[in-house]
């Protein structure tokens, strides 16, 4: 009783926070109606901002550390992201009117990493004093990219394997005219997920922290902007977060539980998994809430042309509106609060 | 004699402080054909800083004062917002050659407040160490929306007044076929009025300050950018104002003498009205000043929209053209150093 | 020997430097192939703040200091800059295949001054700890405009020299309807280069640091933003600089062996003529070696319209593809770190 209560004062002052004060701010303004835009350009170059610093703390500190802690959480982040879509393939995709399609593309979504949730997610670790690894940003990739990859994969065999059955149906007398190349090839997935602007972004910091001597444009540049930039970027998708609300109302309303549930279902497996490295490798309690948040996240920015291009027929209002409407904004403001509390309950300093 | 070298010493002294110096660097590049563009974007998120920045500032200073205080300048700006466009309905608006829903459009635009203007005479203020209430900031809209709200409604009256004269007159013997709405409606227009850019980022600033913990972003980011970010926009504004000088000439030239004279008069009655509040409530000179600066000021960004929207009849070249191009220049390079001056005079430190 | 592996070991040391890292960086991702972009508006406002911050600190200085210092080295600029114009016309235009306009543009764009190379030049000496004084960055306009003036005023001499033997050649006995007006006038020249947005910015800032008292904006705002805005700039730079290599390949391969050896060629001229101000005035080595990177670079953002619009006839593919896509990477990554070097040789600190 005592616990909860704490958990409802502690979740109701996270929300005061800049980051979430933000992003609800953004969405009763869009709801009022306000005609306040933050422009393409900006919010472009905030997310470059954002994800080069995060690459470039990735990168300074395994620099500067022993990687083979890196090792586990790294597996575990590839794992869940795999799980995921599997996870929406054998649950979303069996509720009535989801197309199986629709369904893989939302999963991807869901277990492809968003990088401003991330850096919420960061920014309150810090605000609330809890340590957690430098590098722990840089899980974002083997997350990110295994979920992507995986979903393009399962749908295209499921549409391969649905083409041939209709195509046997139909004429089985007939002669394939042409041998069909059924075969998904991976490392185009894995090389448009790379070049995407958020991972680039991220990938070249952690580049220039490893190889380079960034230090003195990220502690007078990159650093000291991170917040600032962050809360301006939260108001921004709390108001996309509205603007897509109607988007979503045109598709099944499976999606809308879906996009509730998921983000804690899917926090609370690597939550799991990170307690494991915990124990195993004395991998960080802030660490195992980067871990649960970033696996409760959902693509916003990155992953959408990715899965438009790797599954042209699945619906786009269907799984941007799940995520940008629904799945962030749960993310952000009840799934870090909650994982946060979760680690704090245990211990976490 | 010596008060006046000395003001005129100050007065220049003034000119040469960041705002005002980037202001008239702005005129002088525009005047020369600079090809310097900044970009709309970027003012975009000037203006939007600025204004959340102004909004947090009032809303943590609120949080923590007693806001029976702010009772009577709120009422005094609400009056001379109101008062404003009744001056320019009876002293503009009896001018040869001025239409009378343009000059209703001019004074509405006057009465609107400028929150780079009022941005800059903050800036001006901190830069004399002269103390002004932090809430201050947050009388913009007390005064900003009764003057656009009453200028659209004595516009709109004055039309509907003028066509049933005129119907009367060219018809007396016909019979009305469809009753007519003469009532203007309030809400609309105080709705569109807070849902403009400007208004919706200083009361989002405002709500932030009163109900979540944004002290860390406004120190670490918004407070510290605020007056560079001023300065770009005021070299934005300078050049804005050359460039609206051509479309000022096409309008009848009484237009120069208002744009001139108005912001004078302005601000002189609402400096008498917050002196009032100064020895009724201690309201402090500082305070004088910004209300006197907010009543000078005339709206460039938010005001527009609302009066081409309120007004569609009349003359965006007149009402735009008064306030860009020589309204706010006045407001920014003469008004701010004398009200300043004279607060000086008058003891403020 | 030693002095070599000190001076390759203090090149690869400049290149982890964030300026030239980002430089990299930004080849790299291109060439990988990546999504991320900067919007142009954000180069735009970059480019904005990084010379109005040379330009404030050259009037600061100049305001607090002995002016006379600063006439032998821009005299040295400008000769310079008239310098590589004819070095251009003489050897570049003479080889096979290379028209003499296009060598001359070139020429002209390789004498004109890049803003973001002298960036990148005055960032660097400051990790090095290497003095150099503050008004060094005004030399800027002293190089840049004579070199495009005498780009344009040679280009058209010679196209009207041709058109006239022609035309003498084709109808000798034919009367001259009209006088042609031969004269190439040089103020449009001038005056379209001071237009530009670089040198505009730059001048502006100049002229408010000596007038003005922009102190408070330089040292809250310009100056601590610099670094890392140029390196944002660098990454774009690297990023462009690997697009525009297809189009150099169109072009004579001429213009490679000329991008590559022109950059130092200049810049050992100036590094030559200012040893002789160091000895003769007492110009520092970190002056000089800004005078020999302001001749080694070329320009990029104002020179290329100026040129566009002074010798229409010439090919833009291979002026700006030589200066952007060889010259510009070529000058910051290897004439910096080699000028450095060389002033370090000579005792620069």
């Amino acid at each position: 009783m005592d616990l909860l209560s704490n958990f409802l004062m502690d979740f109701v002052k996270q929300l005061q926070s800049p980051t979430l004060s933000f992003l609800i701010g953004g969405m009763l303004i869009a709801a009022f109606g306000s005609q306040l835009q933050i422009p393409e350009s900006i919010v472009k170059i905030i997310v470059f901002m954002l994800l080069t610093k995060i690459g470039l703390t990735g990168g300074i500190a395994i620099r500067n550390s022993n990687l083979t802690e890196m090792i586990l959480p790294a597996a575990f982040s590839a794992l869940v992201g795999i799980l995921i879509v599997f996870i929406a393939r054998f649950t979303l995709a069996k509720l009535p009117k989801v197309r199986t399609v629709d369904a893989l593309a939302t999963g991807g979504l869901f277990g492809a990493v968003s990088g401003s949730t991330m850096a919420a997610a960061l920014t309150l670790l810090e605000e609330q004093n809890i340590n957690y690894e430098a590098w722990a940003g840089a899980l974002y990739p083997f997350m990110d990219i295994p979920a992507l990859v995986t979903a393009i994969v399962v749908a295209n065999l499921y549409l391969n394997h649905k083409k041939r059955r209709e195509a046997e149906y139909a004429s089985k007398q007939e002669f394939f005219g042409e041998q069909q190349d059924n075969r998904v090839k991976i490392w185009p997935i894995v090389k448009e997920s790379l070049q995407g602007p958020a991972l680039s972004a991220m990938l070249l910091g952690l580049a220039l922290g490893l190889f380079a001597n960034p230090e003195s444009v990220y502690k007078g540049f990159y650093d000291p902007a991170f917040r600032g930039l962050l809360s301006i970027l939260m108001l921004v998708m709390g108001m996309e977060a509205w603007s897509r609300l109607g988007e979503l109302r045109k598709v099944a309303h499976w999606y809308v539980v879906y996009s509730i549930v998921a983000p804690f279902v899917h926090g609370l497996i690597a939550f799991g998994l990170g307690m494991v490295a915990h124990y195993a490798t004395g991998f960080s309690l802030g660490g195992v809430v980067v871990l649960a948040v970033i696996a409760a996240s959902s693509s916003d920015i990155s992953g959408p042309p990715t899965l438009r291009a790797g599954i042209p027929s699945a619906n786009p209002s269907a799984y941007i509106g799940a995520s940008t409407a629904i799945g962030t904004p749960i993310a952000i403001g009840f799934c870090i609060p909650f994982f946060l509390g979760l680690a704090q309950t245990l211990g976490a300093q």
